[in-house]
């Protein structure tokens, strides 16, 4: 780490675009690019070449980082991701680094979003803040006694894989009633599908074109907005949930702020009095305790990117305190 | 704290008894001493007194800690105990302060156990260590990136809470199916005496005089020590509870090793094997990873006297890294 890193490069490498920004020393975003993830078998040459490029269009940097989905160690090595192709064992610090000729740090895409929203976003100043974001599935990341949390492999903030009911429905992982089976975008959908198939979710249905089975999140959000009790009714049962997880993240962490990001962010409006309502009622001895402010993230799509461009100076046990 | 803190006093305040240890500066216990709790309305003055004595009695030092069981807040008032008289805001820390003339570090009774184990226990060395207290109920300590984490307001590691099934059995707490009433001591005579009534555990049963609400945990132990099926099949239902929330902490923290203390650390032959299995079954993407380490703890019921001797270096920001 230079005394000090003036303008940072952060690409948040996404299932379908690199999303690449430039922060000046102040933390403004001086420079933007993108480009297409290059997909298909034997493309991770292609994804390199591809941040590489991406790198050299937002440069000159003191500092480089990477945002990528799935399992990240703590060197920079992606162990697996759903959303690109052939990943095992992907050493994107090691390739890009040479490639670059540079260090560059490497960590989740939550994880980053969780730095960008501590550094620069809606936990400023916080020393005990839980991101959790909240698309398809659920991710996060955690920052405790005024650190960014890793984990021990790199692997903390998997949220969405905690069971909140051994007997629920079956997750694509294998085991039953992970979080992110309620708490996530498929979750709402999949929350709003058996309120349709139960005719508890008429409009939303309506919305689907009476098919349960093309219900989407969507639906039930645009539903909510035209006042349909019915949506409403499942949002706030979507809420029960998320504050069902934040509760036990609170029971384990005890922080001061959670911060909601994730594709479901844009419905924030919808969503957070119900989540702040169920996590009151939820919540052990709420009276003896403050509650944790709950949030919605300041930076959405660009928290990877702007995130991954302060890395190096959450990796290297920066601390707010 | 002094910049080379020698002989350190420590006391575990329990619902019948205050333990007391003093420390060398290598960590020995070079004294011991105990006083019944003062019980009853109006007896915490009477407690500040007992806590006095004993710190009389183990002195000199250049520390001094307290361990109490409840929520404890960061400057050391306990908000509320179950096992106190009257506990309400009582100013543990600032009381036996005054009356020292010397600083007093006080937290949670298991926070103080994860730090005994983290310093001088199970843990030596780890930077990113839970300790969980499988007693009556679940409570806990951890630590994350090298520093003891206590949250923002105090009250982190209060894992028991964390709810596994949000329609399971009611718990005194007022919520349904927190962890504790499936993994501590209380909830393995909840299954074993379900197992019980349902003809599942005939030698369990005969060892309660034939009364499924005589079932104790102890009685399962027995059964399972005589090789009996039916009380291994309890404890093995038990060891997946356990391992269910140790799974959902490690999708969380990433921790590189848990400890598990409490009462029944003393049936640790027993349980171990049961939880690893499990671990294994429920842990995500177990062929990513490597596994943590899962031990029981090694200072049993010195733990929490050890460990308060031990705050004033925790609480500083003392890193093992």
């Amino acid at each position: 780490m230079s005394a000090a890193p003036g303008r940072t490069v952060g690409i948040d490498v996404g299932g379908t675009k690199c999303l690449g920004v430039a922060l000046d020393q102040d933390g403004e975003i001086v420079a933007e690019d993108r480009r297409p993830t290059p997909r298909g078998p034997g493309s991770l040459p292609d994804l390199i070449d591809t941040l590489t490029e991406l790198v050299g269009v937002l440069g000159p940097y003191d500092a480089v980082g990477v945002g990528v989905p799935g399992l990240v160690t703590r060197t920079g090595i992606l162990r697996s991701a759903a959303n690109l192709d052939g990943v095992a064992d992907f050493d994107v610090a090691g390739q890009l680094g040479s490639r670059l000729g540079h260090e560059v740090h490497v960590d989740n895409d939550a994880t980053c979003a969780a730095v960008a929203e501590w550094l620069l976003g809606a936990g400023v100043g916080c020393t005990d803040m839980v991101l959790v974001t909240l698309g398809t599935g659920i991710g996060g990341g955690l920052v405790s006694g005024g650190q960014l949390q890793r984990g021990s492999h790199g692997f903390a903030g998997e949220y969405g894989h905690m069971v909140v009911d051994p007997t629920g429905p079956p997750c694509p992982c294998g085991r039953r009633g992970c979080w992110e089976r309620y708490a996530s975008g498929s979750g709402l959908a999949r929350l709003a599908r058996e309120a349709a198939i139960g005719r508890r979710a008429d409009r939303v249905l309506q919305l689907a074109g009476g098919d349960p089975e093309a219900v989407r999140g969507e639906m039930v959000q645009q539903a909510a907005r035209e006042g349909d009790a019915e949506a409403l009714a499942v949002i706030d049962d979507f809420g029960r949930w998320v504050a069902l997880g934040l509760v036990n993240l609170t029971n384990v962490l005890d922080p001061e702020l959670f911060v909601l990001g994730g594709g479901l962010a844009a419905g924030a409006d919808l969503y957070l009095e119900p989540i702040k309502a169920w996590f009151g009622e939820l919540i052990y001895q709420p009276e003896l305790r403050p509650m944790p402010e709950i949030a919605f993230a300041r930076w959405n799509e660009r928290a990877g990117a702007v995130g991954a461009a302060l890395l190096h100076t959450a990796h290297e046990g920066f601390s707010a305190l």
